[in-house]
This record gives C-alpha cells, sequence and structure tokens, in this order.
C-alpha cells in the first residue's frame, strides 16, 4: 500500500465536507461533533425513528454508538440502519460496553446481523463480545486477556481479518496498538497516547472521524479507517506535547480537538506509524 | 433606536439573572447551560411533560429547540409552550434541522402556531423551512440560495419583517450576516467570527441568550434581541483575537465561553456593529 | 479524627480504580465522565431498566442524579437502586431540583425511601425539600434562608445529623460552607471558590467524586464523602488560581478538570479545611 493515500484520504474529507449522521450516546455526543467539525466534516445527531430516515437520506453516512442506549433509540438505529443499507451509505458500528451487558451484546450484535455495517470500531473486549454475539444468538466471547501487545498481535490480527471476512467490515480494535483488517490484510498502527484513556470519549470520536473518511472515500475505505486511526492517534499525540505544568485532561480534551481541527496531510504523513501484518 | 439600549439590555440580565427554562438538544447543552451562566443568567434543564409546567412556572422564560426531538420531548415542549404562553414568558424557537425532516419541520411549525413564540432564531434555511410550514401543513419552502450577502438584504429582511408580522414574533437569523426583525423594521448585524461555524452550538448558545435577554427586558424586547445578537457576534470576535499558534476548535470553544462571561457593557458598545435596514 | 485520613482516603481511589455507575442528567454528564476519570475512578453510563442491573452488577457504586429525570430513566433509577441494594454498593442520591418540582421532590424521596442510599450530596434547598418529601409523601419543606452561614452552622448541622440519623445516610450539603454529617457527627468544610457557582456542573461532578471516594473506601464511608468533598473544593481554589486576563467560566471549567486529574496526596492535606462541629 503507498504511503501517500494518508493525505489523498485526508483531501477526501477537507474537500468534500462529508454529512454524517450519528445516532451515539450523550455523555460525549458533544466532543464528537465538535472533532466531525474539525476533520472537516459536518454532523447531525438525530436519534427518533421518525426523524432519521430523512436525516440518513440527506447524509453520506452513519454512526451507530450503542454507549447509552435505550428501547427508544434502539428503534432508531433500526431505522436509520436499514435507510443507510438500501442507501448504501457507510455505517460505522461502535459496540460500546458490548461483553458489559446482555442488551448491549445482543444489541449490537442484532445491528451487525441484520444491516451492511462498513466498519466495526471498538475495544479489543467490546469486538470480541461483539464478535460472540454475531456468532451464536446472546453469546457472548470474552478473552480476559484483551490487551494487543507484540507478543500476541498475530494472533489478534488473525482474529481480526476473521471477524472482517465474516461480517464484510473493517475490523478496528484500538488500544496502546491498534490493528486495523479486513478480511485479506492487517495493519498495526503505533500513534497515540497513554493521556487518551484518561479522557472519555476517544473511542467514540474515533468512530465519528472514522464515519467521516469512510463517506469521503468509498472506493478506498481501507486506507480511509487506516488513515483515520491514525490521525487520531496522532491527535492524541499532538495534544500530549502541548500540555504544560498544572494541566490535566481537562486540558488534553481540549487540545485532542485542538489537534485534529488544525492537522495538516503533512503532518499525518510524516507521523503516521502504519506496519502491515 | 438609541445606541445606549445595549447597555441597558446587558444591566437587565446582570441585575436580574433571568431563570430561563430550556428544552434543548443533548448536543450541545452543557454549552447552553455554561453560556447561560456566563451571560448573567441561570439555567434549568427539564424535558419530561410532568415536570416541564412546576419548572416553566418558576422560570421567566422557555427555550425550544428541536435539535434532537423525540416524541417523548415534544410532550414536553407542548406542555411547557402552554403553560409559559398562559404566563406570558417570552419562548425562543430554535428549529434546528427545520427542512432536513418533515418531522422537524411539522413540529417546528407547530409550535410556532400554537404557542405565543416571542422569538424566532435560526439559520436562514431553517427559518425559511419554519416559514412555509407554518404556512401551509407540512409545506416546506426552502430557497437554495440562503446566504444573506449585500446584494440580497433587502429582500430577506422584507422577508424577516413579513414572518414576523405574521407570526408576531420577532425573527433571528444568523449567519456572517445576522438579520433582526419585527413587523416594523429589520436590522443587519456584522458581529462574528468565520470561527464560529467551526463548533457545535454556536446557533444553540446564541438562542439561550436571546432568551435571557428578552426575560430580563420585557419592555423593550426588540433591543433585547439586537443585543444578544451582536454580544454573542461580538464573543466569537473576542474569541478568535485569543488564538494562538496550535489552539484550533477545542480552544475556540472555551475562549468563547470566556468572552461571553467576562463581557462589559463597555465592550459591548463599543463594538457592536447594528445598521437599521 | 485523624488527619491522615484524607491520604489515605485519596489512595484508596487511586490504587483501586472504582467503576462508577452514574445515571445522571444530560447536561453535565461529560464532565462526571472526565472528572471520575480525571479523580482515578472509572465511569459507566447507563439508564435504561433492561441494562442497569447488568451494568450495576460489575460496577462498584451507583449515583442517581435527578436533574433531567423522565419516566423511562426513573424506571432505570429504580432498577438500579434495588440492584446496588441488594449487592451492598453504595448508592449517592443528588435530587437536582428536589423542591422546585412535585417530580423531581417526590422522585428524590422515593428513592430515599425505598433503596440504601449511602450518601445524600445536595445544595441547602434540595436537601430541605427532600427531607420533607422523606417525611410526608409529597409534602415539601423549603426554607427561604437556605445559605449556610457562620451563624447558623449549629443548626443546620443538626439538620444534616438528624436527616442522616432518620435516613441511615452520610449527608453532604454544599454551598459557600460545606456541611457533612452522620448521625452523630458534623463537619463544615471551607473550601471552594466563588467561580465554581459561575459554572454548571460542580455539584454533579462532586456527586460522582463521592461516589468513587465511597466505594474506594468501605470501612470509613465518612472520612471518605470529607475527603471528596474538600477535594472537590481545593480543585476549585486551585482552578480559581490559573486564571489569566481574558479567563472567564470557559477556562474555569477546564481547569476545575485540570485540578482534579493533577491533585496529589500532598496537596490534599496541606489544603484541606475541614472542622469538626
Amino acid at each position: 500500500m503507498e504511503p501517500f493515500y494518508l493525505s489523498t484520504a485526508f483531501k477526501g474529507v477537507q474537500e468534500t465536507t462529508p454529512l454524517v449522521h450519528c445516532i451515539t450516546n450523550y455523555v460525549t455526543v458533544n466532543d464528537c461533533a465538535n472533532i466531525l467539525l474539525g476533520c472537516g466534516a459536518s454532523p447531525i445527531m438525530s436519534d427518533e425513528a421518525e426523524d432519521v430516515v430523512d436525516i440518513q437520506s440527506i447524509c453520506g453516512g452513519l454512526v451507530l454508538n450503542i454507549g447509552t442506549l435505550n428501547k427508544r433509540t434502539i428503534e432508531g438505529m433500526k431505522a436509520a440502519g436499514q435507510c443507510a443499507t438500501e442507501l448504501g451509505h457507510p455505517i460505522v458500528l461502535d459496540p460500546v460496553g458490548a461483553g458489559a451487558s446482555a442488551l448491549r451484546t445482543q444489541v449490537a450484535g442484532m445491528l451487525l446481523d441484520n444491516y451492511a455495517v462498513s466498519v466495526i470500531r471498538g475495544n479489543m473486549s467490546e469486538v470480541k463480545a461483539l464478535a460472540g454475539a454475531a456468532a451464536a444468538t446472546r453469546g457472548v466471547d470474552v478473552n480476559p486477556d484483551d490487551v494487543v501487545t507484540p507478543d500476541n498481535l498475530g494472533q489478534n490480527a488473525a482474529f481480526a481479518c476473521s471477524l472482517a471476512q465474516r461480517t464484510g467490515a473493517i475490523v478496528a480494535i484500538t488500544g496502546a496498538i491498534d490493528i486495523v483488517a479486513d478480511a485479506g490484510q492487517a495493519f498495526a498502527i503505533t500513534n497515540g497516547s497513554p493521556a487518551m484513556g484518561k479522557i472519555t470519549g476517544a473511542g467514540c470520536m474515533l468512530t465519528c472521524v472514522t464515519a467521516a473518511y469512510a463517506v469521503a472515500n468509498p472506493q478506498t475505505r481501507l486506507e480511509a479507517v487506516l488513515t483515520a486511526v491514525s490521525a487520531m492517534g496522532i491527535a492524541g499525540e499532538v495534544a500530549a506535547a502541548r500540555m504544560r505544568p498544572g494541566d490535566g485532561n481537562g486540558s488534553y480534551r481540549m487540545c485532542l480537538l485542538d489537534a485534529m481541527s488544525t492537522m495538516t496531510a503533512d503532518v499525518l504523513e510524516q507521523n503516521a506509524r502504519i506496519e502491515a501484518l
């Protein structure tokens, strides 16, 4: 894969201002909207079943984040997922807390089974729970040893490729080492900062940015996801470098948004650490 | 109109701490609460039908923002709108996304038709959609050429006055050039910064500040709205002037809140750019 | 009571990363999540009745904040409250707006009557309304003279102890002077800054931090609450000291999060102002 895809995917977003419809949790929704604006996209939030079809119809893609799901918004997710599937719009699924409750695991699996999910973005525990749910009704398969390390990277990459093959989605599993895979190949991305784990929403924000990149780059979706994941990690690094004495997670959250909204194609190309596995 | 109304309206808010009840979207609700506190008001959020009448009864005004409306909160908006109408409290309607979905257009029109809306605050597309919806059931009239420019200012001002006359509300249409009108006269306000469009919530926040000003200045409502719109624009300018290298939309959002909460009557009077049309 | 309990309680949180399940209002939920992360805990938000039992089961404690309650989330609060009670997990109740509406007063009283609430955290008006509601169905007893002053401190401390005795909960009433009491003793805490009243969420955030401290220090719950209240006040002081010209409530909010996330046991011990009454 050629390195220039990073700036190509970046410019794809900057030049087309993709409209992203988000059904997402109310904890991090403001950060999601701001990082979408910051990365060059435009957000619309709408979760009522009667509203989502009209909204999805004028958008380019859909985020389904189950972070604070409820029975009403699950209906909204279904209607929006159906609409996006029919229109061929990319759907990015964020299975927040899959494995932590039966409802979350079940809903995440239901969404994956019934709609044309283009990208799955979660941490390893969530994605493993989702993989189990999709395989057997309400089954959950959480591995206690979920942290991706150099030692288990090959095994985890194989898991990601296998899930990608089974679902047709690109799988993006993020953590200290991120794994992005389609059915045929997997990549490790080592951008990022431990500080991202001390704020809420880094994962939710990445899910939204991934959707923006997927919408803007329909012909090169794997490259788009790799770029989004790398861009978020680099933003995390830039934000960490700006911290001064007395700064904590309040400042870090602000600087993370700043870093995404001031990113350039050059910064992206020069700092991305993506390795084919 | 005398220029001293700006500081009079400003002091009206500072001296009375108007209590503003907001039924608003969950995307920008935290910024709405903080900017109300920053401008000298006090916010209360409540959207459950069984709760809103008690809450509205102890407040001075109501914000109805349909940004993430759902069937439950629509009932809350109705009950609160009825209560505010009966009590003579100003209602500020923000038709977020009117024209983007049938539900939004319909609900915005329903609220305008049934309750004593004092101020409509939206962008030109939303307000045009609202105007169509109020005229004919579910009809939507969106003009693709919605950006207010010096060339079409007269025509857009006439539209605003016409909508104000028909509805009895003051109409505040915001963008690069803002238009504020009642039935008899229109004004253009050119305060603001392009950076306000790179964060979520500048419009929602202005809607809330407008409500605070309307509550605190019952005898001079047009002047109150002009002051609120100008104050928000000036805050946007002050925030833009504070940006440093590396700052992006995270910092800008913070500085916008800072600017509103540190504004003085002098800053307001010296920087307002309001022109009678 | 020995002063070393402050750093002991602090280390209890830092060393155990308590998992806190929050059912809280959507206005300040992001700040609640970030301050939980900042103080060394880990937040999970879940409000759907079908989801909350699984979530509470994997957590150590529960926050019930009625700030934007609705009929659906009230069911979630009941199910979560029941689960936490059965499991012996601490429940921290924040009766936001009790006394301002019949629904809020009634729901706050119902939660207090039916579940094993460990800590009540509110302002004096809210706690007085709650005390009335718990005593007589739907009764509300709000004293117009609710500000705690040196002159009425003894009387207010007696009220707090009385409520603590009747309910079995530790009572934390916060304002310019904070009162923390169990049935047998009361303390005044004078940390804090007036700037905390110019942002939304300082109370909600403290409620969450209190839950984290209660979870992490099961054997010394009164000390845990005293430490949490003092830590929040000190964070408010540290944030106020960092304000520069042009800074307003946007910056203050960020610095408050920063201060909690960079606090040390030494800063806590050296700055706490806790007086036995």
